[in-house]
């Protein structure tokens, strides 16, 4: 059991009602987590402390050379007041493979989990309960060295912070409108994109900005080599339905290993539809489109848990799905991925861990 | 000129003196330059205010999406005790080259290099004046929206540290061995790579230990689409002498455009050399290697200015360069860009900028 030491805040903050809409990563909570690392000391004096802004060197590694990771899951209450955690080990996992990947030392498992159930417990009052509504945890790693040369630092702080949430898209369940990008780059075999780090999110400005002009939400990457084939959306994986069969592209390196893509993959085969991880190419998408065999396009992630698309562009042509409506299989795996989130349907998978 | 408001150290650090050997980047002045924006606001409250800390919200976007850039650059104390700046519009015009890509507001040419003055000027007695020495200077910029939610922050700062500073590598002028990387990508067209950000040095750091384990001080990158054409050495650009010909990789979007690569191009036109920026594959430095026809290879940047190579090693094969001392070429442009930055060489480019 990791041990943590607690000091309260003297000015708690109001917590926002029901009668209040929440957007997302706005508002956060009365507590923050944090522990250090130092080389030879290793993970560090765990503590629960009032939220307040962190001071760090002008030099401190990680504004300068992006030396960060971040995780991101949610905490649920349910109808009868339980507090549950959504697949909490699967983001430890992935924290530590990109921990490994970007050289910040790995954080044991269980302390990780303890860490993320202390703060949750402590900050349960902030979990909202309205529908589509939850309790953001946001866990991240910086590195803060005072040092200008580039090598991995020899300290870190873990933080974690919690964030009471609505819709991430402003659409909600609404469809979304997605880009396809063809001038720029997200991530290539070989460099960081299955991480969970800033370079990925920071890489896809430009592009986003240049897709919001055009009226796009979001934007659908291609493979930096080929600069064909599908990739992800930055804020979430891509799943399509051609012909009855479900697709997404494989995790190859330059996808981030989502959370909510492997929960959805499970859900589809255990209704015994089939599923294919694979290579899909963008002229793949836009022949299924014009045929009809293009029946249903959605985005898996944390934050928007699943979100229906209405429409992709790539260049001239554009693709309309389901006919702007949400399809069959994106509602279903709504309802069941948030029904089990809640509480409301069996965890026949064993996925939600209880916060006591 | 751009308004700069003061406020003095009350506490004043001590001076290395010139019996200390100085490391990079471990030693900072006792002031900074800081300059906030706001969306609305543009560019704002320019001030050089005693070094310390920065406070920030823990949700700021610098800790999560790596939205950051910096530069360097250095300046010099002359014999007849003037102090000069090497090429600082080139810097200037670079960082908002990656201001633009990673959707940073721009910063006026002329407040950017008032403000680097300013900050020079105050702390003029703090540059070291032993041969190889220098006073670093390292302005950078970071997203500090308190907000989770991925997009181009609405608030920034632009801040300027400095830092007395002696060679970059511990082998100073002698040649450095470097690892060519075959598993690991730091940046692909269409991506980060010719911007000066956090991304490209966070993607290069698991290659730099796995290269210091086997004994290299550095990594030369690969392409990402190819994975045989020579990049970029991440914290320089990187030469070839091969048969009395100068050959420099090609900017193709995803190597940085250094300073010191621009100055050394210029230097062995003058100098009547012939010079060529084009692709370079690892196969033909192999045979180069071979029949003897790589005569040279060094690295040049801001932090090292030359910097010889006297090994590279690409999977199996080792190349061993300019029998393991300094080439000719390499020590003649170090003795000349130096010479020009101390003053003590005629500035025939008009490279150097005087700081009254």
């Amino acid at each position: 059991m990791l041990n943590i030491r607690f000091e309260k805040t003297t000015t708690p903050k109001p917590i926002p009602g029901a009668e209040n809409p929440l957007t997302f990563g706005t508002i956060f909570t009365d507590h923050m987590f944090v522990m250090d690392y130092a080389t030879g000391k290793g993970w560090h004096d765990a503590r629960i402390v009032p939220y307040a802004p962190i001071s760090l060197d002008p030099s401190a590694m990680v504004f300068h050379y992006g030396q960060e990771m971040f995780e991101g899951l949610k905490a649920y209450k349910t109808e009868d007041g339980k507090t549950l955690l959504f697949r909490p080990d699967k983001n430890i996992e992935r924290a530590n493979n990109t921990n490994k990947r970007i050289c910040i030392p790995e954080i044991s498992e269980s302390d990780f989990l303890d860490a993320i159930k202390a703060i949750v417990k402590e900050e349960e009052a902030w979990i909202p309960t309205k529908p589509g509504t939850s309790l953001y945890i946001r866990p991240f790693i910086i590195a803060t060295d005072p040092y200008l040369g580039v090598r991995p630092s020899d300290t870190y702080q873990l933080i974690i912070i919690l964030s009471p949430v609505g819709a991430y898209y402003k659409e909600g369940l609404d469809p979304v409108k997605i880009w396809i990008e063809d001038e720029y780059v997200r991530a290539v075999k070989g460099g960081l994109g299955e991480a969970k780090t800033g370079a990925n999110y920071v890489a896809s400005l430009a592009s986003q900005v240049k897709a919001h002009k055009e009226g796009y939400s979001q934007v659908l990457w291609l493979d930096g080599v080929h600069r064909k084939y599908i990739e992800e959306v930055g804020a979430m994986n891509i799943f399509f339905k051609i012909n009855g069969t479900i697709i997404t592209p494989m995790l190859n390196g330059s996808i981030l290993p989502g959370v909510t893509r492997n929960s959805a993959i499970q859900l589809c085969k255990h209704w015994g539809l089939p599923v294919e991880e694979r290579q899909v190419s963008v002229e793949e998408l836009i022949d299924a489109a014009k045929t009809g065999a293009l029946e249903e396009v959605f985005g898996t992630g944390t934050a928007a848990v699943i979100s229906p698309v209405g429409e992709l562009r790539f260049e001239d042509d554009i693709m309309k799905i389901s006919d702007g409506g949400i399809g069959e299989i994106s509602q279903k795996l709504y309802d069941t991925i948030t029904g089990i989130q809640l509480g409301k349907i069996k965890d026949e998978f064993g996925w939600t861990v209880e916060v006591n």
